[in-house]
């Protein structure tokens, strides 16, 4: 059972109890960045869903119609990362405003190619609506497939007390400089994989406080982390608590990982890629998340990241 | 090349030139019910999605979200039928109002989870989101996966000049006596293609005379459809416009389909279904799609079935 860290997370275990999934057709079900479908002996595809609103993800007062279609494939495209799958196609469906037309949609359709093409994920479908009432905002959802890359799909429920925790990147202040346009890891998370054993994985959406809290509840494990350690972003050293945007901003779509000592070593002694993996510290035993201060304070991690339904 | 009856299939016949996509990987495309991915050898999976609006597909002032979730699955499910294939799992993301809770999420569940119990369908994933301002609609979307069934999927561009037309059930007055609870023909659709060879395949859900048209226009065949032959239902018959609403009204979920004379003869002498198939004309070259009435009389068929564009 997935432990209740906010009303998503509760709402989500939820679903995954009633859903009675047979783990032989349904490898990974609800609950995980992506889940995946057994089709026929050892031919799986994964599969992703992420809506995406006007006013909620873009602002299509001060965005175009091309970023925030862009934007709706990074996002799925980093599910595919968060478990080191490769991408093979997506479907998208989109609500149009009433004085939305042929021009729009072929502007929402720059956009789904232009990820499209960058990441070899096709575009193969998709629906067209359209609001009956004036006043009613854009909507986009893209679901995308992909298939296993190196090794089984990382999950979020596999990391080990011990586990040397990991993130790929810098965090926070994403809404400044890559809300609309950033790099979903799809390349380092197979390269990663490609190298050494991960225990556990996701791609930090809601922020890193709150993704480690699910990776911990998800895997029975505690955690701690050294704040001097983080990686914090330029743009979040320029707010008035970095250290909070870090933890707490959401939308860093960078991989949080988990590996033993000894993976971690190869990793490290073989990563040639231009994008910086940091250690952040530690998984433990101690049925907590934590975060430890330069000064050698230790307090609980709260996971205040982004709640959906809040 | 798609024949632009309207704005949406013009639009939808330009993604489909720009897709590009490899048949060996992608056995079907932009443009059919479904799209169908190789994954390995001869193990493919297909793909729909569908947009559900409040105030548009449903009316939350009249409806329940039960039943507003459930006609969302009932909608991929007919595009599963449509192509004769196996329905296997569905993954559905929702766009909350902001009064929106648990309360409601369970509601969402319920709905989904009736419809995946009733055509064994698993939920095996989604997406929660919530608007941010005040007065935005409920939105739900439903990505389905399916596996081929009896043979290769049936696709719009099967049709041959000669072929019989046949319809399911009977058509008109939906929104009057199945606007949100109808039978996605999925069990007749697998039977029909056990008994006998489909030519062409689609579900009737924007209108019999625009989606005719469009089977037509994909197989480049043209068609004579015969009105005194047209099962009306008996909320059609009630309208003012019988005739009309079982040629425009949409929302039919009946199954159209196109067969050699020789199968339709197997399939006549072996359907015992309860769920009718009725002739209502051929498959032709004359390149026209018309209609011929009782006194002998031949009009073009006009598609003015629903069009999402307008």
């Amino acid at each position: 059972m997935i432990k209740k860290i906010n009303s998503e997370d509760a709402i989500t275990a939820w679903f995954a109890e009633q859903s009675g999934l047979s783990a032989d057709d349904f490898p990974i079900g609800i609950g995980d960045d992506m889940a995946e479908v057994r089709l026929s002996g050892d031919v799986t595809v994964l599969i992703t869903t992420d809506m995406l609103l006007d006013g909620v993800h873009f602002d299509l007062s001060k965005h175009t119609l091309v970023a925030a279609a862009y934007k709706s494939m990074l996002v799925s495209l980093s599910d595919c990362a968060a478990m080191a799958t490769v991408p093979i196609a997506a479907v998208a469906a989109v609500a149009l405003p009433k004085s939305f037309g042929e021009k729009e949609l072929k502007q929402i359709h720059e956009g789904i190619v232009k990820a499209a093409d960058k990441y070899n994920c096709k575009l193969i479908g998709g629906d067209i609506t359209k609001w009956k009432k004036g006043g009613e905002s854009f909507v986009i959802n893209v679901t995308m497939l992909s298939r296993r890359g190196n090794c089984e799909p990382i999950r979020r429920n596999g990391a080990k007390a011990g586990d040397i925790i990991c993130v790929t990147g810098e965090l926070g202040g994403s809404l400044t400089t890559k809300h609309l346009d950033f790099t979903p890891r799809v390349e380092e998370a197979l390269e990663i994989t490609k190298i050494a054993k991960i225990n556990s994985m996701m791609d930090i959406s809601d922020g890193l406080s709150i993704d480690l809290s699910r990776i911990c509840a998800q895997s029975k494990t505690g955690a701690c982390i050294e704040a001097g350690k983080i990686p914090i972003s330029d743009a979040a050293k320029k707010s008035t608590n970095p250290l909070g945007a870090a933890l707490n901003d959401g939308e860093d779509f960078e991989l949080l990982f988990s590996l033993a000592q000894d993976q971690y070593e190869i990793l490290k002694n073989k990563w040639r890629h231009s994008t910086p993996i940091t250690v952040i510290g530690r998984m433990d035993d101690s049925g907590e998340v934590t975060i430890k201060f330069n000064d050698g304070r230790i307090e609980e991690l709260k996971p205040s990241g982004y709640d959906h339904l809040k």
